[in-house]
């Protein structure tokens, strides 16, 4: 099973305090991105995989969406989404994302948001996905970036130039990461940029668009501490269609 | 027009004496991976944007394409591709792939190696060969790959682990990059791989695989210099579909 590490106490307290915790989709910098990359969801059935504290959920519910059902891990985060969801269109699931099920044709839209890059067996994720998806559905998922999750040693330094520099190595070289983030230890899988298009593609999506996320002069403006986002994307979206 | 750079003296006799100028395919260590691309060659229509020397041009012939036709800016590279090759089916031509123009639906491949990263105006060059492809035809490149051409200082250095990393910068700041490589001055194109993926998807094509080369362990055993590539890889494949 994949490292249920939102369950554990300090990461769990650590990310109920993230802005995107406490303040939703909107909070979140890659949100309005993300959301470019989906259809209008008016009567459509949604699947979220990874879906945390439900904002989403509730968000595609506002959009007209005909039923929500939300995959998680994590009992801490599933039991804070149920109490603020009095809806009933709107189900939580908990799984484990190595061994999800699900019942073929009976989703138009899978989506999800930082948290593939948590599964291990992607490639099989991916299939049962793609056979839940009615023909014509979509797929929209952002992930931490490859360029983000590759270095041995994570992390801004600064060249002879005085430019702060991202420091990849070991891009090729897949597998786990071990990192400290919110608490010691978190693992995240690595993959090239290739490994998500090649798999996708070979299970028999049609890859829609990417993007390579940084923050617009605007959001630099409100926010300067994420200037740097810009030498590299944290994160990597992908929109793709059954 | 771009930079004309390889009918520069000294950038030319550089070039020359590259491996891969000297042995051809097999001496470029990308080409197995590039070559796995191609569909079956036989009696098919090839077209080869930046021929060079014409090692590609040659090679696509031996392997039963009816007719080839190689395209490059440089009089020096294509004077020396028609002196090799004395076959009527395999044509020459010298044309800037700013202005290019092709009749349509005339091949049924289009390849090129390590030569659209020159180009500025890529995305009108890519909508004038989709439409020079036959319905189901085939798009085949590589250029050098995007975390290759984003830093501002391009170069490895070394972490206070003693690995070798790649100083990421820039990547989302798209443009010309100059770079002294064989001489001074060469300017390159850096894009995104998101731009790569999103304006072939645009124009019409579908992907059909990427691949982001670095060395097999065998060629790392014949190559020890080669093993850094792993690191981070230096050059981005691109197959798609009309």
């Amino acid at each position: 099973m994949t490292q249920n590490i939102y369950d554990n106490e300090d990461f769990f307290q650590g990310y109920s305090r993230l802005p995107r915790s406490v303040g939703g989709l909107d909070a979140a910098p890659e949100w309005q991105v993300l959301r470019a990359l989906l259809p209008d969801l008016k009567g459509l059935r949604v699947l979220d995989l990874g879906c945390g504290f439900g904002w989403f959920c509730r968000w595609v519910r506002e959009q007209g969406a005909a039923a929500v059902l939300g995959i998680d891990v994590s009992e801490k985060m599933l039991a804070r989404a149920a109490e603020a969801t009095p809806d009933p269109e709107i189900a939580y699931t908990r799984a484990d994302m190595e061994r999800l099920d699900l019942p073929p044709a009976s989703f138009d839209v899978a989506y999800s948001s930082l948290a593939l890059h948590y599964v291990e067996k992607l490639d099989r994720l991916m299939s049962i996905v793609y056979r839940s998806l009615a023909p014509g559905g979509r797929l929209v998922f952002s992930v931490e970036h490859p360029i983000f999750t590759a270095p041995s040693a994570p992390g801004w330094s600064t060249n002879s130039s005085g430019r702060k520099i991202w420091p990849v190595d070991n891009y090729l070289d897949e597998g786990p990461r071990k990192t400290d983030w919110l608490t010691k230890g978190v693992i995240k899988q690595h993959r090239t940029l290739a490994t998500y298009i090649n798999m996708l593609v070979r299970i028999g999506f049609a890859i829609s668009r990417i993007e390579e996320w940084g923050p617009t002069p605007e959001q630099i403006a409100a926010t300067p501490a994420w200037a740097d986002e810009r030498q590299r994307p944290p994160f990597l979206l992908i929109a793709a269609r059954r």
